[in-house]
C-alpha cells in the first residue's frame, strides 16, 4: 500500500486561521477489507464552508475533529477495489478529504459516486458539476425561484458558485449582476462568465457607497440576492432589494476570522418584505439528479466555462485555504494532486 | 351635518415622535353625495404602524401627508346613508382615521364591511377580529407553519397581535411563549391569555441575559418565531432558533423612533437555516375571510379574550399613541370616542 501524505488539524483557530493549525504527516494506508476500494486522488477541493468547520462551535456542520485528516471532497481513481460495482481505474467523485489517498467503504449511501469525463474535465465535479454547482442551483431555483426579466445579485461572483449562478440566472432570463473584488475579477465577470454587469466592492468604502453603484448596475432594483460574503456586502444589497425580494444565504465569508458582523437594518426585511433564507446544499439531496444535469449540460456545451485556481501538491492546500478565505483565488480553488 | 374633531398630521418626527407633531381642528362634515355613508366612528385603533407612515422615508405603506387627518382603522354605526346596502344603524368597520366621523364612498372596495356584534364586541372588530388578529393569523399560517408539538414565541406578546397569536398557536398544539415588559404583563399572558410562559425583557440587560432565560422557557429551543419588535429581543431570540426554524417579522418597533437597530449576528440565518421573512397583512386580503372566521369563533367562544387599552376621546389620541410606542398600553390601544 502506498504511503499517504495528510493534512490534519492540529489546533483551532483563535480569531484568524493560520497555517500552525494545520499539520503535515504521513501514514501508511490500511489493507482493504471487503466492499472498500482505495482512491487515488487527482484533486482536492477548497471551499469557505470549511473555515466554519475548524471552530468548535455551533455551526450547521459538524465541527472538524482535532488531529484528524480534514474533511473535504476530491476526485480520483480507483487505483485498488474490492468492491463488485467498482474497478480498477473508474473515475469517482468522494469526501476523500486533505490526503493522497482514502479508503472509501463503497457502500455508504453517498460517498462514491463514479462520474464521466468524456465532455466534462474531472476536477469540474468538485464545483461547477458538484457541490458549488448545486448550491447555486438550490439557492437560485428553490428559495430565489426567480422570474424572466427579474434582476438577480450574486457576491464572490467568481467564485465556483457565483460563476455557477451567473449560468443559471441567465438560463432563466433574468438580468445578472455580481459583486467581486477587484478589477480583473470582475472584467473576468462581464467578459467571460457572461454578467451583465460586475461591481468590484473594493472600491467602496462604505454600503452607502456600494449602494449607490448596484443602483446604477441594477435600475430595476435587485428581487433575488445569493449572499457569499456578508458584511457591508449585505447591507448594500438590503438597501436596494425590490418589494417582495429573495435572498438565499449561502456563506458569510466576511465574518468567518473573527467577531460576528451585524447587520445594519434588519427592518429593511419587514420594509421590503422580503424573503431571506439560510440553506446548506448537503440538505437537499433530492435536487441534486435534476441540478447535476441541467450544471453538467452547461459546461459540456461550453455555457458555463468557470475558472480555476489550483495549487500544486498537498502541502500547498493549507496557504491556498487561506488565501480562499481572502479573495486570493480566483475562480474555483483546487488542488492538484498527481 | 354634525361638527367633526379630526387630528391631522401637523409635522413630521426628528428622531422621537412628539405630541406636538399632531394638530386638533374640527371641520363641518360635507353633505353626502350618491354611494356615500356618515358614519358615527365609536372606537379608533392605534397601531404601531402609524409611526412608519409619520415619516417621510421608504416604508411599506405610503407615507402619511402632511396636514391631513391621520389614517387609522375605525369601528362605529352609520347616521346617514345614500347608499342601498347600507342602512342608518349599521354597524361598520373601515378606515375612517383619526375623526370623529366619516364621509366613505361605500363602493370602494374594502372601505367599509358590516358587522355583527352578538357575540363579538364592536372594538375586537379593531383587534383580534380585525387586522391585528389576521395579521397574527398570516405570521402564523402562512410563514411559519407550525406543526404540532413545535415551540412558538412572540414578542409584545400581550399586545393584540400578540395575544391573537398564542390563541391561535395553541389551537395548533404549539407551546407558547411570550415576550412582554414588566411583571404585570407576563402574569396576565400565563394566567389569561394561554401562554406557557412569557418572559420580561425589562429584567435583562442585554441579549445575552434575555437569552439564557428563552432556553429555560424554552427547553426544545425556537421553532417559530412571531418578530414584534427587534433589536435585542431579535438577537436573543436567534440564538435560541433551532434549525429549519421561521421568522414571520411583522415590526420592529424598538427601532422606530430613531437610528436603525442592527442585528448582531445575521450568520445564524446560515448556521440555524432559517426562513425570515416579512410582510404585511393587507397585502395578502385572500386570507382574511378565513382567517376573521378563526378569529371570531375563537373570540365567540370566549378562547381569546384580548385586553384593550382604552384611551377616552379624540384628543386623547396622540398621548395614548405616544404611549403605545413605549409599550405603556396594555393590549390592544383603542380611543373611545361616543
Amino acid at each position: 500500500m502506498p504511503l499517504n501524505a495528510q493534512i490534519l488539524l492540529d489546533n483551532r483557530p483563535v480569531g484568524e486561521a493560520v497555517a500552525s493549525n494545520f499539520k503535515l504527516v504521513s501514514n501508511e494506508t490500511p489493507a482493504l477489507q471487503d466492499g472498500q476500494v482505495l482512491v487515488r486522488h487527482h484533486f482536492l477541493s477548497l471551499d469557505p464552508y470549511m473555515r466554519g468547520r475548524m471552530n468548535d462551535s455551533k455551526s450547521y456542520t459538524a465541527a472538524q475533529p482535532l488531529h484528524e485528516v480534514m474533511g473535504g471532497g476530491t476526485v480520483g481513481d480507483i487505483i485498488e477495489s474490492r468492491h463488485p460495482k467498482f474497478a480498477v481505474g473508474d473515475q469517482v467523485v468522494g469526501m476523500g478529504g486533505w490526503q493522497q489517498y482514502s479508503v472509501v467503504s463503497a457502500n455508504e449511501p453517498g460517498a462514491l459516486r463514479k462520474v464521466d469525463t468524456t465532455h466534462i474535465p474531472l476536477g469540474a465535479y468538485l464545483g461547477a458539476v458538484g457541490m458549488p454547482g448545486v448550491t447555486a442551483w438550490y439557492g437560485l431555483v428553490n428559495i430565489i425561484a426567480p422570474k424572466a426579466g427579474e434582476t438577480m445579485v450574486v457576491s464572490a461572483a467568481t467564485g465556483a458558485v457565483g460563476s455557477a449562478f451567473a449560468a443559471l440566472s441567465r438560463a432563466r432570463g433574468c438580468r445578472t449582476v455580481g459583486i467581486a473584488g477587484g478589477p480583473d475579477k470582475c472584467k473576468y465577470a462581464v467578459d467571460e462568465l457572461g454578467f451583465d454587469a460586475c461591481i468590484d466592492y473594493k472600491l467602496h468604502k462604505d454600503a452607502a457607497s456600494l449602494s449607490k453603484a448596484l443602483k446604477a448596475a441594477c435600475p430595476n432594483g435587485i428581487d433575488g440576492y445569493f449572499e457569499n460574503v456578508g458584511g457591508m456586502v449585505l447591507d448594500a444589497v438590503l438597501s436596494r432589494m425590490n418589494a417582495f425580494g429573495r435572498i438565499a444565504v449561502c456563506g458569510m465569508i466576511a465574518g468567518y476570522n473573527g467577531a460576528p458582523l451585524p447587520l445594519a437594518n434588519p427592518a429593511l426585511i419587514l420594509i421590503s418584505r422580503l424573503k431571506v433564507q439560510g440553506f446548506i446544499v448537503s440538505e437537499h439531496m433530492e435536487v441534486w439528479p435534476e441540478a447535476l444535469k441541467e450544471l453538467g449540460t452547461l459546461v459540456a456545451t461550453g455555457k458555463l466555462r468557470p475558472r480555476e485556481s489550483v495549487a500544486i501538491g498537498l502541502a500547498g492546500a493549507p496557504e491556498a485555504f487561506l488565501g480562499l478565505l481572502k479573495g486570493k483565488n480566483f475562480g474555483k480553488q483546487l488542488v492538484k494532486l498527481i
